[in-house]
């Protein structure tokens, strides 16, 4: 970890986070969400996923939520774009720094999750990505099932690698590689990291889920590797609502930021705020906080953050 | 973390675990403990404390539960000693190879919590120790509130260093170092760990709680500077009596030994058998598993451990 003066926090509880909830936010409640979320210090948040508001209730009406958000300066608001339809939502969009499109490293998650095989996968992001790009937005894609796919097992490092090559040729500037069931461990991460050392470390983010309490393990694993971009969500919330609901919880944004503080690396995120932050949306979900160090601030005033 | 070949874990759990929990195991309950965590391949374990039966009925007839083991060839036994009168009732054991003794690095949680001085604790150890090596047992020190104090705050670190070179003089083989509210960052811990560098690190164990969710980070960036004695507890039992109860747990074995062998080191330890072990035990106890690893392996099929 020496060495490293910044890491690049990519907040998904907006989108990945609520969209595993079983109550709805309004538009209003998710606007707040975004702008308190904001207002902590974050420089990029994921703030829904243009999908059909029958298909995904708790995504609804994503273009009226990044429609109320203007155009920021300091953070980038970026949104799931999975489809072409999607992207007629979306393209009018002002405030909308960044899409967001998901795919997977196993056929057979790409099939379930997505609903189409990994090739057609690629044939739609050939079309959506031109268009984006002609806009000046930036491009994200999730690989999800880096490190194991939840029906077929491990997942050949070298069939993610070529197909992370080719969405970074079709334009894509930032892979997220997902853990998607919470199954990689440090070895691992290493393994899979070093068959990556041909992609430049600044297209990569990490998107670790908790479920066996390694995501902050990881996190220093990658980290010790020299990468700096890592996804996280408000008060742990998500997770794959394909994968076992019981199996994640996203790291906790919470948790990240007071690893990186403990480390003696600056985020600019007010950390207290932040805390306050996912209890609310904590109280306004009717669920707990999966965030360790909010549990354990709510049981003690003598921690200092 | 590169380099580290073997780490060596000291289970707390019959001791620490126990004793903080509201319902108490049986002496036979006690014994097949312990019996079932050495058959996963653990090394050391803390059988139980030599208290009054009145005074902390979890830990009653510590004496009988010991009494029942046999002299292990491959795991070492060890019972906390808090005073003369526990001695003579512990150097009778044939089985017991380490006694644990127990002070603070603040002198306001050596009164709140030992009922006495920092120097009346060392006062008492210095008619322990001798005993206690003439019977050729090992001693192990726990030095509580290292990373601070729930009365004192933040705790100075060349108190605790002095205080520990003393413990060594005095003939101490091992020195716990405990995070007794669980506040510690990796950047603290770097500075405790660099200050007591002057200390060889083979007397020196780690003692993390899980409380803001860093216990594993914590382990790790101990292990980066060479430090290869960790304590946990079995299904994350335990924390400090003294301290608010929701503020803990211990770091859970379980989580322990999946980091490490994720990380490539080898333990010994067969994980399923242990995460079953823990198992068992919640379920003894009527309470929840604190292991994320357990939590995990509960709720899905395709973990492979």
């Amino acid at each position: 970890m020496n060495g490293l003066e910044s890491v690049h926090i990519v907040e998904v509880g907006p989108r990945d986070g609520l969209q595993n909830e079983p109550r709805c936010l309004s538009v209003h409640q998710r606007v707040s969400l975004i702008q308190q979320l904001e207002a902590t210090g974050l420089k990029e948040i994921e703030c829904g996923s243009f999908v059909s508001n029958s298909k995904l209730p708790q995504m609804a009406d994503t273009d009226k939520v990044m429609a109320r958000l203007s155009l920021s300066q300091t953070c980038i608001y970026s949104a799931l774009v999975p489809n072409q339809k999607a992207w007629s939502q979306a393209e009018g969009i002002e405030a909308l720094q960044r899409i967001a499109l998901f795919t997977s490293a196993s056929e057979l998650f790409c099939q379930h999750n997505i609903g189409c095989s990994l090739s057609e996968s690629l044939k739609a992001f050939a079309v959506i990505i031109p268009l984006a790009k002609a806009k000046g937005l930036k491009i994200r894609v999730y690989l999800s099932c880096v490190w194991g796919c939840p029906y077929e097992g491990r997942v050949d490092i070298n069939q993610s690698l070529a197909l992370a090559a080719t969405l970074l040729e079709m334009g894509c500037d930032q892979l997220s590689l997902a853990d998607t069931i919470g199954i990689a461990t440090q070895s691992q991460i290493k393994t899979v990291l070093t068959a990556f050392k041909s992609i430049d470390s600044e297209h990569i983010a990490l998107h670790f889920h908790n479920s066996s309490g390694m995501a902050i393990a990881n996190v220093m694993q990658c980290m010790d590797m020299g990468f700096v971009t890592f996804d996280s969500a408000i008060a742990g919330l998500g997770g794959c609502p394909f994968a076992n609901a019981l199996d994640s919880g996203n790291l906790a944004t919470e948790d990240l930021v007071y690893l990186l503080h403990g480390l003696g690396i600056e985020t600019g995120i007010d950390l207290k705020q932040l805390c306050s932050v996912g209890n609310s949306l904590c109280q306004l979900l009717h669920r707990s906080n999966a965030s360790r160090l909010s549990l354990s601030l709510l049981n003690k005033s003598t921690l200092v953050i």
